[in-house]
């Protein structure tokens, strides 16, 4: 009887999240229900209010970290260790939006809850993840280790807004578009010395002029 | 009479803004008659739906382009004019999120509308504006041409990102986060020679060995 419980529990929160998800927090149990094919009662015994409900459905999808900052199995360009990096976020991103876009919505939301209250929270992870893997490309000699925290800040809520605005247009946003930010990052704004050549230490390099 | 009424419209659009601001569109025509000192009969004679009223209220803040996108009256570096360009643009999004957010979980709300929809939108003009900006320091030789479009959409929706946190949050973001994704965009991640000497065409410049 437990096992069933939870299920229903579980197809309960499932249909909650669907029709929040399609509609926002204005949506009503009415709908929930006749999704769920349960009643409006059963709702009730099991979440006092809709927002209980809300909050217990619109959880964050699941996060594997390990996967998306594991270092590449073939050796890759700093550049394209970070292209990857980014586009495996963003395909994070793609999910975690049309849950995160009525939560943030919700008056009584808690953005700080949400992103640190639980230690093994997806959105914490995801920060502490980049971070660390940004930092180890910096200690592999492949990245400049002076603006780690400024790179991951800026990768991470640009990401983030696209993931955003490509929900709103529904249309998705094109891996060239994470690939231009990413190229600026890597490249720099400043005019000034390019190198030459593909190594660690290059032999040979030329200064460019601005303009 | 035209005055006068005109004058009621705008009371009446900035007290709904005011309410759906705090609570979202779940907020109550009633609650936004009680606001503007009128009945909610009023309120329907003048906009059909709470829908036609809540997109009539949730217009973009107006914005300045032009003083947020005039070059520096003294000559600045241009990682210095990135800065407080980027810092500018986050004061704005610091106006337009608190109208912004209950706008984008409307279903109905069309994103490309609003940002590209009016010609004269603030948003739209402040993407080409942002644009035009970073071109033109790219021109006069302050700023590498490599990767505008990539900077100009990373930077965008970065801090576009930061001011939606910061209102979620309820805490204002440090000038230094801006800073810091500002300086990561102009040093750039990829471990290469270092300039010396503030000049354009600096006269000396050094490797720095990665690591």
């Amino acid at each position: 009887m437990g096992r069933k419980r939870d299920i229903e529990d579980e197809a309960l929160l499932a249909a909650a999240r669907a029709v929040f998800v399609k509609k926002g927090f204005s949506a009503t149990t009415r709908e929930i229900a006749a999704r769920a094919r349960i009643s409006e009662a059963v709702i009730y015994q099991r979440h006092p209010t809709k927002a209980d409900l809300f909050f217990a459905a619109m959880v964050p999808p699941d996060l594997d970290v390990d996967a998306l900052f594991a270092p590449p199995r073939t050796r890759a360009s700093g550049r394209a260790s970070l292209e990857s990096l980014a586009l495996g976020i963003m395909e994070y991103f793609r999910k975690l939006v049309p849950v995160f876009l009525p939560l943030l919505n919700h008056p009584s939301f808690d953005f700080a809850t949400f992103a640190h209250g639980r230690p093994d929270s997806p959105f914490g992870r995801l920060q502490r993840g980049l971070h660390e893997r940004l930092d180890r490309l910096a200690r592999d000699g492949v990245l400049s280790a002076a603006h780690l925290t400024g790179a991951a800040l800026g990768l991470f809520s640009s990401l983030h807004f696209l993931a955003i605005v490509e929900k709103l247009h529904r249309h998705r946003i094109d891996d060239d578009a994470v690939r231009s930010i990413v190229r600026a990052f890597w490249d720099g704004l400043a005019p000034r010395v390019k190198r030459r050549g593909r190594g660690r230490h290059p032999a040979a390099h030329q200064r460019k002029r601005p303009g």
